[in-house]
């Protein structure tokens, strides 16, 4: 069925009611006091101060989310979201003119599930009114340095449907609101752009940019967040706070505080108002001075303050009450109660033309020798285990929609999505996947994780079996990567289902744990198919210990179809006689139709990449070395920990020079094992059909008895002429150009040169010069450098014995799971390439990375009517198309977010515009409407207008965009993501 | 006008209904729901838990009071009492069963006064309907043992006629509640009865103690707190708290405590619920074992806690809840929101007889070296100040009746009562006049004490205008002690003004810093009368330091009226040639016609004392020692400190074993100076006509050099045979009987020989055998004992190198006016006689020890007509009747207390009843209705009910009052106090 243009639209304009929450102008409560209507009156001859109450509510650090949000181990840390809410919404109530901005909707829901209808109605009243605002609205306030995109938007459409489900766009924050995390990123600004945020506020940036900006009166911009999307789809009017996001000094009254409060009762001692008005006078004549309006901001609060926010309120009642009263006697200050969008409202009234920022906000240091690059690498299990359950979050929502109700209700029992849904959008928090909480709150983001995929294991295992007809149980083997797998290592014959959640085919090396030589494994059609048994390495049996007793690993080539599974059979042909151990001396070298590989047989060390298909070779040597983490020294105090990253010495320590190597050839893999002492190894493998090397690392337990912490890296050391540059993704997504001891927008004075240059690396970091590229495709997020020209390095993993001074009072020294110290594994992919060509391989690489296929496992022999192959899409996607998003919305509702995955310029064949039909999309499901989104899809996308900021590069207004061919098939440019509620029959 | 007692009624009535705020039964407001009617059903067949949410606001301890009032400072201690009231009443309106109780009234008068009118309406609503209960009610809770009762009662009275006119007999506290005293006076629970309260709760009480009573099920009685009052009328029934004053271990829920909350959302993590009843449960049964009936009480709150009332009632309405719950699984456990006066009628309704508590609750030890018998001692000169400012007290509010409303308004300025009336209440605070405050918060009390005795001076200044014609100005010389007065320093000519606050004329020795060495001084009647003049000696000198320059004192015998004043006019005869100092080498030796005094020419140190009149001698060598305090040893770490003494060793140093002595005689004065060292002195000084010998100690800057923390002691060392038995006042009023390592209630264990015996002497120590009594009246409260027969020690000065771990947090060493260590000077006054007679000299004397005459000085000569002599009484009022209050109530009311100052049997001749007729009272006012009133004057004497309660001795019910004579006729009976508001007419 392919309906007329007309009638689309009137199915489209039915379905639209009943979809969000509540529509605008649609919804059960008044808007007209809502939002920017609802800001208060300033003086225009004045210096209005804009008293902006709120509180920073850490979804998860020194204490777990949940411990935080009742208020549990107050002895740890004095925070209870639960009182934060209660006393908030009390003291609202007193006044009017009093407003409180809220950030984290984690901790908004759990405490809304608890509220009566009495409060509720009362919250909602205050949120139609504006008193209470909800700015950032996300599921919690995302890090920048080690998120990827599609878990940040996934978290924000979360909180922000919430809201919107809750209380209607009265809820809609204005405001994008990244107060604590440490560095910014221009992907995030981009995604905030998109969703329809009018602006943003941050508080932390590089000292040195700082002054500068304070010097210059540039603490307010406009960054153009993207190279590829039009002005102003990713232009972002963006704030420097003034004090971080804390109150001037000498005004904080929250009970954490021990500020004097505001006395004014002349018969008691200490009357101090004359004093307080003064100094605030001051306050705000001097932070006028850095900034261009008659608007200033001063944020009034702070981490989990406001738990009893009469004291705050009252203190602030007086001090505008007294300030302003001033104003009979001349003064021409105004200081009243605010938000961040009522600010932000003044500013675009004055109508000025601000700079322009077009790259990002990496690295932070607050100071000389403090640079916050630790925590890109900081916690590399938790930052892989964040990154596999992303992925599984996304096969279990394609799974929900395609398998329908009996997804969540079916023959596995009760499953859902929205588990792991949360703890995804937990992980998120600036203090979750980066690493720098504690180490039993990284436990419990982990156990959220786990509980999570539990739940979506079920969903996935139902929805698997309405689609196969097989309810057979399903195992998911979470520990294949240490060889870990109870029902491959014991059985003599199961299936293999290999769901793909791309939305092209993918090819995918399977590798089981088992006890047997030689396997049978046949393909869907009966085919037999190549697989080779190798021997389980030593590395790999002293990491899992007493976990498995796999001797073997099965390896096979799978492939699967968009969007859909595939489901191979496994038999056992042979027990005996064991496989025999790859040999030392073997000839070190790897070759297959695409690439080829050398190693200096002295040292055992990669020594050349060649890609056979360009003629191109690179000189690569590659290593394992560790820094030194500063203790503190004579110039800094500062030691390496959580969040800092700062060696005491520039030049890394080899783990070993030389590797002792074995290698192993069949017609499948190629591999070669390096063993680099006691506490490194890395096997370098070679599948027959991969265009990228795959080095797969193990490091840990990382030594410390000599008292060194020790930040690991490895180091590949190319031919390349990289001059200076190299490039880093921002959030898995755009790359932007780094150059060694170099800032874009201010003159740098480098005070560590390492640390001082590493950047986050979400998915990629290249090299390149005129000919060449190398890229480094990353399983996660890791920080990355090039410290000299032609080099590549990327921390792998941290231990360090003292604590950073930052908050989390912990050396970063994770025990791992039997307490000497955490093992981390994980895999680097090697690209080289023409640089005009490389994206054409490493992005769809990173992508295969970021969504694996999902393997579940079915003992004994399948059903003969088991359907064991199945797409969900009519056919494959462009390769420029990401299928990011195919979720469940409601009933009849599906979320689908399409993605151009090329940057402009990027490849010659896929940096174009590309059409998709939406009709032809699904192969079981039917759209009969669409209606297109804002990015975090809470709103309609023709409703979402944003302010529009002058930049000062004089750029055109927005074009008008160019129309869809159709009601049905949506463009996408580079690098647009495009957000559809559609409404679907099965 | 003597009215028929018909009339005398009439006026009576008519008077009293507009005198309280609110009488009973006549307030605005309906007092049905108040009182023992408000409190909660409770289950007659459950073990019922009476959970009272309260707070401790200390009225000054780490900060000073209007510190805590404002949260300030919350960096030496987080408390904040608006806060705490703000947030209590705001919860309370959450939910009608919700209680509390606040205590007091310092803060909550500072409250009070900066609420609006809703506010105000909402709390008296709640205080009407038993929500909201007040309980002791005082200004503040009273130390008890360095207190004069004087003080105590001044401050009760203050704090509850605040309650009683702000809101009425619903605000009126039933029950005493001292729940962080450090120690308990048997006068304190006397009071408490007198003042009508139907019971009384307290937290601390000897380790030893509470464990015999926990075992015995004896943790609650009946005290019977005098021995001359007939019960009941100071009986009172005493509950000691299970865990002082805070809630059970694991059920802290205040902001400053880091119990988990109740977690009870199963979908977040540490869900509790089952776990915390569960503990609960066992913690009321056991709590249950330890007392006698099926109710408990237990104290929901600490110290400055409730300032986020939210926490604690959030989790506590949620404990009643689970809890409750399981009585439908049939447990027997029913928790309430409750009051101590709730708890207390259950108690009572029980009607069991209760043990009979006789002594009280003095030294107070909670571990076996930890006694809390150092602050006894602690800050000897706040300790002095505040008694010397309750006598200026009590001479201001009867000036202030005498002089009429021109006092507060007059020639002079502004003056009132009511600044250092609540400044004296402040100090009665078991942190003030304690000893146990940070110094700067003992600063701050002083200070207040100062600012109070300003206004006061003003106030004293207009009435002596008022009443003598003369309105020339006056000046009040408050440093005489150190021979500072710069008006006699520098004048030829000036008056003095004697005021005797006293019932009974007084003779005083005048002395006065001067520089001439002859003068002339008159009478009124313009006789002269005999003067000398001493040089001062080099000590005074030495402590004054640049503050004075007199090089002499003038010397003179002044006689005041009763209730009035005298005035000597005083003159310079010569200046020259200087007085010669007293010289070395003359005979030590002081005789008067009453006593005589012999030295010890060896080594200057006194040896005998004679009573000339009764003809007794006793042996009595006297010298200053110093216990060398205890920095914690093996046996257990606690130190001496600002509340502990813990001497490391038995037998105290020696400050010198001789003294350098100098002696003076005239007829006037004989004095024997003697110098101990560097550091301590006394003069040994015997007035013409006194029948006490004066001691006057000088101790300090007590050195500390040699990191020995000292607490230096007199001892007086007597042939009296004391048989292990010794005597000390309870807040100077009825004695007790001592008995070294010894208690009345229990078998001690002594742990601590010297620490463990010493108890408060606040007016008197003595010893004594069949014929003779040796008594040490003192001028301030201090520690006392007699560690061996026929010794007494008193303990002067205290300076310390440790905190004593009791949260202080400071060393008890203060750093004096110049830093260099404080420096005290005071007096003993000693009386040699029968037993028998013995009181009849100790009692004026003390007497007159705490109602000093107060001098004011004018310059040059006397206005002709001015009136020189006046006395407010008709006559001076029998020996027995001591005029504790003469205070303006109202406009037209005057409150008076008449207290009779003997014990039974101790005085033949005085300790009998005494009639006082109320119209004859006054020589310038009359008398026109009179009605009695509860101690604390805040109910009519005859609507005070109180609980009976049934004693195990048997005792008989309350004998009818003997009746007065007639309406105006009150009679007084050994140790009774009666107050009276009196109708006047001027």
């Amino acid at each position: 069925m392919v309906p007329c243009p007309f009638a689309a639209a009137t199915v489209l304009l039915l379905f639209r009611a009943g979809v969000l929450g509540f529509p605008l102008g649609q919804g059960p409560h008044s808007t007209t006091g809502c939002g920017y209507k609802s800001c208060p009156e300033t003086q225009p001859t004045m210096l209005n101060v804009h008293l902006v109450p709120h509180t920073h509510d850490d979804v998860g650090w020194l204490k777990t989310v949940d411990q935080y949000y009742y208020g549990e181990r107050n002895d740890i840390q004095h925070a209870g979201v639960q009182y934060i809410l209660d006393s908030v919404v009390e003291q609202l109530q007193q006044d009017p003119a009093r407003r409180f901005i809220y950030v984290e909707t984690a901790f908004f829901f759990r405490w809304w599930r608890q509220q009566n209808a009495e409060t509720r109605k009362i919250v909602t009243e205050l949120v139609n009114q504006g008193r209470l605002e909800f700015v950032n609205g996300g599921w919690c306030m995302s890090d920048e340095a080690t998120t990827h995109y599609s878990a940040v938007i996934d978290q924000m459409t979360l909180g922000l449907r919430f809201l919107n489900d809750t209380f209607g766009p009265c809820a809609r924050p204005r405001v994008a609101w990244h107060i604590d995390p440490f560095g910014h990123a221009r992907e995030h600004a981009s995604m905030f752009a998109q969703m329809g945020y009018d602006g943003f506020f941050f508080g932390r940036l590089d000292y040195q940019d700082k002054k500068r900006r304070m010097e210059a009166r540039d603490m307010e911009m406009l960054w153009r967040a993207s190279e590829s999307l039009a002005p102003p789809t990713a232009d972002l009017f963006t704030g420097v706070l003034p004090n971080g996001y804390n109150p001037p000094a000498g005004f904080c009254w929250d009970q954490s505080c021990s500020d004097p409060p505001i006395q004014d009762d002349p018969n008691l001692e200490d009357y101090n108002v004359d004093t307080i008005v003064q100094k605030f006078l001051k306050v705000a004549n001097d932070q006028a001075a850095l900034y261009r309006t008659n608007h200033i901001i001063m944020t009034m609060g702070s981490d989990f303050q406001y738990e009893n926010a009469n004291l705050w309120y009252k203190n602030l009642d007086k001090l505008i009450r007294y300030v302003n009263a001033q104003q009979s006697q001349g003064s021409k200050v105004n200081v009243l109660y605010s938000t961040p969008s009522c600010y932000l409202q003044e500013l675009h009234r004055a109508n000025l033309t601000w700079s322009v920022k077009t790259d990002d906000f990496f690295p932070y240091a607050d100071n000389a020798h403090d640079f916050w690059t630790g925590y890109f690498s900081s916690r590399p299990a938790l930052k892989i285990y964040e990154r596999i359950s992303n992925s599984l979050l996304q096969v279990c929502n394609q799974l929900e929609v395609l398998g329908g109700p009996s997804s969540r209700r079916g023959p596995h029992g009760d499953g859902d999505s929205e588990t792991l849904r949360r703890a995804m959008a937990v992980a998120q928090h600036h203090d979750a996947v980066s690493g720098t909480e504690k180490q039993h709150v990284a436990n419990d983001y982990a156990k959220r994780l786990a509980i999570g995929s539990a739940h979506c294991q079920v969903l996935v295992s139902n929805a698997l079996s309405k689609l196969s007809g097989s309810d057979a149980p399903r195992v998911y083997c979470e520990s294949l990567n240490i060889s870990v797998c109870p029902l491959t290592e014991s059985s003599d014959e199961f299936s293999v289902t290999v769901y793909n959640p791309l939305s092209r085919p993918v090819g995918w090396a399977v590798r089981l744990p088992v006890n047997g030589t030689r396997y049978s494994v046949t393909d869907p059609s009966g085919r037999e198919v190549d697989s080779q048994v190798l021997p389980v390495s030593q590395a790999t049996k002293d990491i899992r210990r007493d976990r498995g007793h796999a001797t073997n690993e099965l390896v096979f080539q799978a492939q699967a179809p968009p969007m859909g599974f595939r489901t191979y059979s496994v038999s056992l042909l042979q027990n005996w006689p064991p496989r025999a151990p790859p040999l030392p001396g073997a000839p070190l070298f790897l070759k297959n139709k695409y690439l080829s590989v050398t190693f200096d047989p002295d040292t055992g060390l990669l020594s050349s990449l060649s890609n056979l298909e360009t003629k191109q070779t690179v000189q690569l040597k590659q290593n394992f070395y560790w820094y030194n983490a500063s203790m503190g020294n004579a110039e800094s105090l500062q030691p390496s920990g959580a969040y800092i990253f700062r060696p005491n010495s520039s030049t890394p320590v080899p783990v070993s020079l030389t590797a002792k190597t074995r290698s192993l050839q069949n017609p499948v893999v190629q591999e070669v094992y390096q063993q680099f002492g006691s506490w490194v190894s890395q096997v370098v493998r070679l599948y027959e059909d991969s265009r990228e090397l795959e080095l797969e690392w193990t490091v840990g337990p990382v030594p410390v008895r000599d008292l060194f912490g020790k930040e690991v890296i490895t180091r590949l050391d190319t031919s390349i002429n990289s001059s200076g540059l190299f490039y880093t993704d921002s959030n898995g997504r755009e790359v932007l150009e780094r150059r060694r001891d170099f800032r874009p927008t201010w003159v740098l004075k480098q005070t560590e040169p390492i640390a001082g240059n590493y950047y986050p690396v979400n998915s990629r970091i290249y090299i390149k010069d005129g000919e060449q590229q190398l890229t480094v495709v990353t399983d996660r997020s890791q920080g990355g450098s090039s410290i000299q020209d032609g080099s590549l390095e990327i921390m792998l993993h941290r231990r360090l014995l003292l604590d950073d001074y930052r908050g989390v009072g912990e050396a970063l020294s994770e025990p791992g799971e039997y307490g000497d110290g955490l093992v981390a594994r994980g895999r680097l992919l090697l690209t080289l390439a023409p640089p005009a060509a490389a994206a054409e391989t490493h992005r769809p690489l990173a992508e295969s990375l970021v969504l694996q296929p999902l393997l579940s496992l079915q003992a004994g022999r399948l059903h003969p009517n088991a359907l064991l192959e199945f797409s969900g899409l009519q056919a494959a996607l462009p390769p420029a198309v990401h299928l990011l998003t195919v979720s469940q919305w409601d009933g009849d509702s599906v979320l689908l977010r399409l993605e151009h995955q090329f940057q402009v310029k990027e490849s010659q064949t896929h940096s174009q515009p590309v059409t998709v039909n939406l009709q032809k999309l699904f192969s079981t499901l039917t759209v009969v409407g669409v209606s297109e989104m804002s990015l975090a899809a809470n709103q309609w996308k023709d409703e979402m207008t944003r302010m529009d900021w002058k930049g000062s590069t004089g750029e055109k207004p927005l074009q008008k965009e160019q129309r869809d061919p159709s009601t049905w098939e949506v463009t996408l440019k580079p690098m647009e993501i495009r957000t559809f509620l559609l409404h679907i029959r099965r």
